[in-house]
């Protein structure tokens, strides 16, 4: 069977092959990327879904609107609102199968074959490969721990006029680093300069520790005049609530969005309007502060387990910034006491001492940081990230 | 803002203008092509959403197999065995975010810009447009009552050699034609005769009224041999069951599953697990026989409601094959007694009498039979129908 040239742009296995091996019993994971299904606020989510198929069983189950069903609009357009972006519509909104089919929408509408987008080194790997499908040719900006390096993006924008930026600014996947409040504006002021689109990504703002992040790029918008028109924001329900309801939304300037929709409805026509009303009625219950305050608290304690465990057990052979927010430590080798160097290669020796996690390289669009790992503390206890985190040490 | 090129291949307006009209009050409405909400099964599907929220909660709402979920590619793979395809497997289909979305797979998967897909004349509109947002060059193949006409269909195939042949073979949208036993065995041949890939379309096989339909292409397959390597086919639960769970699936080759999976991936991640652990219960459960028993009843009534409505109201001036299933009458006018012959002039009138439907040219994905419309009869009862197309017959 011939397919499509587009699949040539893609390679899918680096992590699979990996994934595999998390089978293996007794394995303690900090390898993947998702929220722990312990802390699903299953009750309210039964409650809601109860009320949605009780109060308006039609909506819930017939088709709906490829923008989204209104209610859940209302809603989140309200809680953006609750996080500082004062000015979101629910017409600013579409609702998406997750957010990664905002990144599919964005791909569909916005690149042709050859053209550039610019994204973190590193970033999501489902990201790079989603715009690459669209052939996209990936440029890579190089990040430190307060994100994005703006003066390497400016001149990266210049240099290859790209059909937009990609930013995961706040608790980045996988580099767990925010983009500092200087810099944030900077983006938006480059976004301006050049006419860029910039797309900012954030499935993780919400789960920070202590103090609440900056600003997103979205709720800066309004103090950079011109910036509002040249932003797509996406959010998602996933990492916060449960990723199985698979609700998305990206908030864009008004021609885009329409664009989106248009793509969207040969997409999947619509979002599960079940799992829409769903959220919906989750959202109006006024469950969500209640939740995240509880992730925040339990994600919390386990990153500083594992920052604490990482420092005693592995000392100066790893280097990393403790993570204020999100799922993820992003660390590095440093090779210290001729201690390994490869994430790779200690990510094989992890798993012979029963502890996964997901090496660096695969995250880079280009120029792989051959010394990085990518390890999770959300699913995993605290006793048994002491545990997998010596059990790391051994492997090294 | 500059759009991929890709968005020049598609114009979406033409519907979309008439739907604005529909929301006059008293308007009758023919245009849907959507089940009637009165007949979700709501308290079967609480019951099943409940049972998954309770026996595995952390499944139902925590990231999935992009796959799908296995208990439902179990429930759907013996759903298929009911309806005489008896070898396929949970491991020979993919969970699909409705059947739109395994139309667009189909796509991403295997079109390149510039391929040829030989679609039926008149065919699903969202097909047309979904298949052309990758690029195609769509070839209409032409259809009588007895469905795709396979000599044309050789000879388009012989001078076109297509990517894949595209056919929605039971109660067509919007033809509502039925393809007979002796094509369906020749459709399958030409696949293996020319090495050509068939996409058998099928959300409505299971609304028959009266005696079931031809056994599908797929459970023919097994005595045609080769042809079921070059078969893929398209479900739904959205005619029968709900369309706003939003799960179909795709049963295809291989290799093309695995190629569709890997697409999947960086569309939306999977189909909701809520949504797909809701169906899964629902078919365990053993509510779907009943269900699809009252819907086949009712939406016979109402076919046949408005064939007699029809011929009554409207004579000789209109030419339409009696449904035996599905949702629609696609019906031609004649002209016969100097009335209108335009299928478009005849819903402007139509709408300003107070009756609604959608004109047969857009259906084409060239060459329109002007003199077309698709009339839906699955959402109105037998006294507004009458009502319907006695304003309708004012119109002509």
């Amino acid at each position: 069977m011939q397919f499509a040239d587009r699949l040539n742009n893609v390679e899918t296995s680096a992590i699979r092959e990996l994934f595999k091996l998390l089978g293996k019993p007794g394995i303690i994971s900090f390898a993947g990327g998702f929220p722990d299904s312990a802390m699903f606020d299953v009750a309210g989510i039964r409650e809601a879904s109860n009320a949605a198929l009780t109060e308006e069983p039609g909506a819930a189950l017939q088709y709906g609107a490829t923008e989204g069903y209104q209610p859940l609009r209302e809603q989140l357009a309200a809680f953006m609102t609750s996080k500082g972006a004062t000015d979101v519509a629910p017409e600013n909104l579409i609702v998406t199968t997750g957010s990664q089919q905002a990144l599919d929408l964005l791909g569909k509408t916005l690149i042709s074959p050859g053209d550039k987008v610019i994204v973190e080194g590193p970033t999501f790997l489902a990201t790079i490969q989603c715009f690459r499908l669209y052939g996209a040719e990936l440029i890579c900006a190089p990040v430190d721990g307060d994100g994005v390096q703006t003066d390497a993006l400016e001149a990266l924008i210049a240099q290859h006029k790209p059909k937009f930026v990609y930013l995961i600014p706040t608790f980045g996947n996988p580099s767990g680093a925010t983009l500092s409040a200087q810099r944030r504006k900077r983006v938006l002021e480059l976004a301006v300069q050049y006419q860029t689109l910039v797309v900012e990504d954030d499935p993780y703002g919400d789960l920070y520790f202590g103090e609440a992040p900056q600003p997103s790029l979205l709720a800066l918008s309004a103090s950079v005049p011109g910036s509002r028109e040249l932003l797509a924001h996406c959010g998602s329900l996933s990492k916060v609530l449960s990723p199985g309801l698979r609700v998305g939304w990206m908030i864009a300037p008004a021609e885009l969005l329409a664009k989106a929709t248009m793509c969207k409805q040969f997409s999947d026509a619509h979002t599960s309007t079940f799992a829409q009303a769903t959220a919906a009625h989750y959202l109006k219950a006024g469950r969500m502060p209640a939740t995240l305050d509880h992730v925040r608290t339990v994600y919390a304690q386990r990153a500083l387990a594992m920052g604490n465990a990482l420092r005693k057990d592995l000392g100066d052979a790893i280097s990393f910034v403790q993570p204020r927010g999100g799922l993820f430590v992003w660390a590095r080798l440093t090779g210290a006491g001729g201690k390994l160097q490869s994430g790779a290669e200690l990510a094989r020796r992890a798993i012979e001492k029963g502890v996964a996690f997901v090496p660096g390289a695969p995250f880079y669009a280009r120029d792989p940081d051959l010394a990085t790992l990518r390890l999770s503390f959300a699913t995993v206890d605290v006793a048994k990230i002491e545990e997998g985190v010596a059990r790391l040490a051994q492997a090294l």
